[in-house]
């Protein structure tokens, strides 16, 4: 593990950072994230349908600020430009390609599902490919940085959390690392999310005359891929296997995640307030509503805190939870840079620390 | 009662109808539709604050087809300027009118509140005032067009049905009604909303920088005033109250409103599409979904139908339903032109038949 | 030409009409059209990628209202099942496709742009194909419906005007006419389209995320194909080419178009508004607003409706002319049943009178 | 005037800067940049209604992030509290405060229009009022940080620029300074801005539903007050006045502006590129597009870079500028900052340095 460095000032020897998949959108913002980052320098970009391009071509927001040209990701020689690699490529072609990554001491952060599920025959069931390489799967530690902060420090590969478990997981975790959730309940999560969650690929439910003006629930019924996720953790944290009932559902903005959870609690005394400052209330990127507060996934967009609210319904009992953030960042590649922030020992915050734009 | 009338010709003796409060949303949708219907004429539209302007000058969309001036509505004289009244002014206000509209036999549907209680010490709970008119919370009949349909057809006072009930209620009536919801899971719905649903009216929470790119849960833990309204009508369906989890919620479109609805059913076998073919299959507005197609407002904008899908979770057994119309259409304006099609004996469908605008 | 028919009752004996094209946006607007239409029974809908499939399924605002099943285009039994087509298939195919329609006496409205050109070297020039049936050319009569009723009412193949033209020319037409612009300022035409006007097939340029919050000009410097339509018609207005400057750009809406346009007049004494409402103040459609009122096409969603505002600058003498409307409607399929209506000899309103859809 | 400072490091001894209101969006804008600025500490915020709240209740985007609270403007005190202030109050009040601000020493950078204009009856004709501190205009410098950098460093006050004006005349700038428009043809200008640029303050024309799907042209023929500062400007450039055709436009989006400039050159052999480069190809903020590529503003939300593009149409030798910037940042509270780095001597670009958020 690589000794603290202390970021208030620029550093003279910078992390070489390569991005294998630069063109989609959690490629684009780590690129935007990284680009302020007082510890590393992007030496490497990778895309297979754009080499040659300049990242200005796919980007224009980077226009006059980064002047990289895309390579080719299938050659040897991209192992020695890097010191450390985020891979922003599809499902199904990560696991092949982490060995390769890994193979000279370098450090990985996966931001595709291949390396979230511990066990391989999900990938069949939920992925449909048989994976690559499923020794990797117990090396690979789930980078969700509040939890698993510790084994991330010490990981070569971490596995970036899906944008639905993130904003799932973090509100549920001290409920259920507390054992308060009634299992007798069944555990509801109807969860919204902007457009980009979906990809830059071009696909019929992200043609805006689609989208706009609409709400579209998909994959209900048990479909989504992010539930063996869900379920991989809610098992870890409590001890105990819950199913759940999940509805993902995008709405007409292009950044954001709101999800709400419906449960029961077991009868105990608890302050909920209490029970989630004393899990996040030191967090820098966790913070917790005051009672009443609802969280709005539009007060975040471009930055890396996920806010949490709740309320508890005196006539059933039911609480609800509500957790924000934006998929692109904190669900995607802004943990991821925090997860690099953990590995290589910089301050956790480091180049993350801009709040959400607002209006 | 009126003999029921043949719409396919135009008629030669139309009903005059008078809007009372017809410059906000709701007023101007009873305007669009109204001036397609067969079967009536507008002769009055009332408006405080607009009083001497044309309602083009609030609505440009009518520019060149309908020419009618705007007058105050406190006048004694409106009461024979049309047969037929439509309420389209604030909660508290209508209350205190409908008894005047009444006095001379005028039929009157009201699309405020102010009549779909039938408990008066509910509009000192929830929408904070002394009902004016208590007595006729008895004779006035509560919209659902679809429900109370012979009671409507009969009825001098109908209470337009608020957009979350409509929504709600419709796939809930069937499962109520014969008695198939497990009391002990309690219901919970998280309601999504465009914007038009809270009002022409300026309130920072429409004001688009604040709406857009952005989802807005709102009067959560029990405070939306349709809640009284939903579960007067659940105990009405099926005789016993069951307390709702209700979660209203903003969303950044115009128009359009998707609830989502959880519970449990007792254990009983039942075909959720047959049992909800059987009751709602002739229904010329409500449309049940094939099994896997899920309902998006977005296909229902200006249109009066109302699509219900539904599905069930194997490992849990939550039933999921989704009930998706136009807030301002079937939510509001377009199901107050029903009801009226009913009370004057014209086709139910008369000036409502036309589908949603998409995309 | 068909002797007129009365629209008021529903009419015995209706139209066949058949859809060449069925799934795209400007058949799906034909068909919500249609359907409501009293002279019309709508007897084939084609496709050729989702025949066999219900048009319900392509577009679930039919749900229940059409149940109609998709056909393969190319079979030649097709021209028995309709006695009037619309096209709306794409450019070079419609030229090839128009001949075998028109052999039996059918009579077509074309929505591509493949007969708007009289000038069959454009073709090559701007659309990068050979015309198919330029002898075709000269017969079809581009359906501009305001300025060509009396052709149009003739004809058999009318080539229905692109969303852009519609918009331009009609506010244009009575200052060309009277020769009244002055040539030696080159015509700026600045000009605003919702996303809906590129169409259902996927593009980067409709992508939900690329396209939102943001303003996208494109094939600006003279590349966009509507030039020449547009310049070909204000040829045949005055009499005198006059070359445009035209900068198309996408915003972040569905439907709606708004042509701004700059220009100066020769000195003379006008009155501006006199000279519109001499030309469209009986028109059913086109409507002049009143100095100071300026069209936005929000309130045209929908509707067949066309909204022409304008204004002179005292200190430059610049007249800009504002022009709205909906460009899936009066800038496509209403107008190409506006057509339809004028080739039938149906009254030219049948089936477009309701307004639009605000908010 | 101040040494300059490296910002390299954090410096020890923070500038105290305060914003005098500071609820708005401009405000909140100049808070979420300079709550990363590594050479300020904000120590100070007015509020006249909202005196007494947390920041993080007006803007939950700052929850944990920001802790301060909102002081009342008008107490003597507050002049001790910062050695910097940025007035974003509105028009007619920062005149009447600008002297006290200024009387102990401190700088003032004015985000009001209260001293841009030179000449004091264009107050009362554009703003109607009377100037309250017509002296002072001859003081404050025009805060077009690249146009006047030299000026703004000496300046105790800076009139910081419109949205409008910035946009416009950032592009105006090298061919009015070279004397190349010609001026016998009108100088045309389309303007789209954001809805953001209306400003938080409750506004039929902000409303959500009054403004999504749609587009607004408003303050047409000349009526807009930003008229009065481009003309002064374009004076101050070229020497001579030159009127301009303005069309202001609300698009459906938040933030973000597109400024659309027609004109003509006067005949001479110029490369643009070259002559934009040789302007701005050092600017750290102005980044001049290859030809060919049109400016989105879509690529610049949050960020203070304007991307500027240029064609000319050969048939019509029409020059058709674009020029795009996320409003409340170069078009407000970005180039607010910009000028405050000038006057203290900071590095120009500290704090403004990150990218535009896409998508």
């Amino acid at each position: 593990m690589s000794p603290s460095f202390f970021l208030g000032e620029k550093m003279k020897n910078k992390i070489r950072v390569g991005i294998i998949g630069a063109t989609g959108y959690t490629g684009g913002e780590l690129l935007r994230l990284l680009s302020q980052h007082p510890g590393v320098q992007i030496t490497l970009l990778t895309s297979e349908q754009s080499a040659g391009k300049k990242i200005q071509d796919l980007f224009p927001s980077m226009t006059g600020i980064l002047n990289i040209s895309l390579e080719k990701g299938d050659s040897k020689d991209i192992i020695s430009k890097a010191d450390f690699f985020f891979m922003a490529i599809p499902h199904g072609m990560a696991s092949k390609m982490a060995p390769f990554l890994l193979s000279k001491g370098s450090r990985v952060v996966d931001l595709s599902a291949d390396f979230r599920l511990k066990n391989k025959a999900s990938y069949l069931n939920w992925y449909h490919f048989e994976h690559a390489n499923p020794a990797l799967l117990k090396k690979a530690v789930y980078g969700l940085s509040e939890i698993y902060r510790n084994k991330i420090r010490e990981a070569a590969l971490v596995a970036n959390p899906g944008c639905y478990p993130t904003s799932i997981l973090l509100p549920l975790f001290p409920l259920f690392k507390e054992n308060l959730v009634d299992p007798s309940f069944p555990l509801i999560i109807d969860a919204k999310s902007g457009v980009s969650g979906s990809g830059r690929a071009l696909d019929i439910r992200s043609h805006f005359s689609e989208v706009d003006e609409g709400i579209g629930p998909y994959k209900i019924g048990g479909k989504h891929r992010h539930i063996p996720e869900i379920e991989q953790e809610i098992e870890n944290f409590s001890g105990t296997p819950l199913p759940i009932v999940f509805t993902p559902q995008l709405l007409p903005m292009v950044r954001g995640m709101l999800s709400v959870i419906y449960l029961k609690l077991i009868p105990k005394k608890i302050f909920l307030e209490d029970l989630f400052q004393s899990y996040y209330g030191n967090e820098p990127f966790v913070k917790i509503l005051s009672p009443g507060s609802i969280p709005n996934p539009k007060n975040l967009r471009g930055s890396n805190y996920c806010h949490i609210g709740f309320i508890k319904d005196s006539r059933t009992g039911v609480v609800t939870l509500f957790s924000a953030l934006d998929n692109l960042t904190k669900g995607a590649s802004g943990q991821a840079i925090q997860n690099m922030n953990l590995m290589i020992g910089f301050e956790e915050t480091a180049g993350l620390t801009p709040m959400g734009i607002f209006p």
